[in-house]
């Protein structure tokens, strides 16, 4: 497996393979790699006949208050893992390979930016999809990866694609848990005993709301009021935003009538964890 | 030489041509063809298998006091023009194909966009540099060409280009004038005769500043000066900006030491015309 660091290399890599009929996968992920990433990785070495991951900690997503200095690293343990599942290249830039002097180019996604995470983070999806675009150009991929745990995330960058005529394919895949129901996250690093223990209530409001939904319930504001109520049951927990909304456009939906994400996002100290479930 | 409206289709016309190992130059365009956009076809027939002209009225360029409603159109002619000069495609889309329903995505260059036209025109370039991009993946473009009269929307497109890792060349052709020296212009046909005639201190006055150049001075303010007095012998011009910067990055120089842009924008009763030169 290679390790590429600069964008002419990636793009020679890309176009040696394209130059022999090869489809190519990108799996876009910001390193210290979980099994989340690693079903991505899986998914495009099965479809694709090259796969390249990149690991890349976008400094343009991170707010100067967020933990951009502090998200975990560990290039050759995420190289390993990425080589262990079946990946052909590794695209590891420095900031400012991606960044150089001079760089003025940004992409927005309006409207599905400013629920759910982007309120309190109003500059995050703008550093998300212009560095997905970057990439999807310097890996020249036909098809790229990202997991449902991110729905936002997979919301504005499915938006992005349509919107701008993107030559490529965006697959979505499903979320991975911990057995005890904790969405993985490189996150999860950070958080301590007691607050790994009380994060499982993500999952478990997120299940009880599963269950209202399966016995009819349609009120949006019920299942809400339920979800927070379980939530509180963990005294570390402090709850950003619970929010119902359509899968197509992160819009509010008052009565459940169509398909629905239902996501929030929680701090347990200074980790912010996210989570969700599509019905 | 085949007109096609639907992104579909342009993408399947797009991707015959690239199955087959050739290489496709776009030429975007707004319509109501001179000999300006004629050279810049001529120029992609010579350099690539496939010449591409797209021809639309990208409303998100204009600002809702412009002339986006009266700009002049005329599909027939453009498309036998274009044929006329070897092109093998018109790509004319229906805006509602181009910006459907739920439509959210710009694309925007900061810094080079808040200058010259930038000042006046604050979301010309998003539109321009949205469009660009949009027509750029939907023709699969391998070249495209730009003329150097929208110096400011080429570099804008070149710093686009570079920031985002398009796989791309742009090319820039020279400016095309009528033999009396005006920049030839689609709005050139709203000018009345007397601004029609008056127009000709655009370039007189470029070419009074490249004497001034080639003679030895290199003072940008004193330069400017005499650009400015030369256009005000015309009662009917009405100076926008005249501005001399640098022509990487559009900043404004004070002595002239680099590659610069003189550039200008005065409007003529309702018409608003740029020139500019390069030295």
């Amino acid at each position: 497996m290679k390790i590429i660091t600069s964008v002419k290399e990636m793009n020679a890599f890309a176009d040696e393979a394209h130059a022999l009929g090869k489809k190519i996968g990108l799996v876009p992920t910001m390193g210290y790699l979980h099994d989340g990433h690693l079903s991505l990785i899986k998914k495009s070495v099965s479809e694709n006949d090259v796969t390249v991951v990149s690991v890349f900690v976008n400094p343009t997503q991170f707010a100067p208050n967020e933990d951009f200095k502090t998200y975990p690293r560990d290039l050759n343990r995420d190289a390993a893992l990425a080589e262990s599942v079946g990946a052909d290249a590794v695209f590891h830039p420095e900031p400012e390979e991606m960044y150089p002097d001079g760089y003025h180019t940004y992409i927005s996604v309006e409207k599905l930016t400013e629920v759910l995470c982007g309120v309190s983070r109003p500059t995050h999806f703008r550093g998300v999809t212009t560095v997905v675009a970057k990439l999807f150009n310097i890996a020249r991929a036909d098809r790229a990866y990202f997991g449902q745990k991110d729905a936002q995330q997979l919301a504005v960058v499915r938006r992005m694609v349509a919107d701008l005529n993107m030559n490529i394919e965006i697959v979505g895949c499903p979320i991975v848990r911990e057995s005890d129901g904790l969405a993985l996250s490189s996150r999860n690093v950070f958080l301590s005993p007691d607050e790994r223990s009380q994060a499982l209530v993500l999952y478990k409001s997120l299940c009880t709301a599963k269950g209202l939904l399966e016995g009819g319930e349609r009120s949006a504001a019920r299942i809400r009021a339920e979800i927070e109520r379980v939530i509180k049951t963990a005294p570390l927990a402090d709850i950003d935003y619970i929010e119902i909304v359509r899968y197509d456009d992160l819009t509010a939906v008052e009565t459940i009538d169509c398909k629905v994400l239902i996501a929030l996002a929680v701090r347990f100290g200074k980790t912010r964890l996210i989570d969700n479930i599509i019905f």
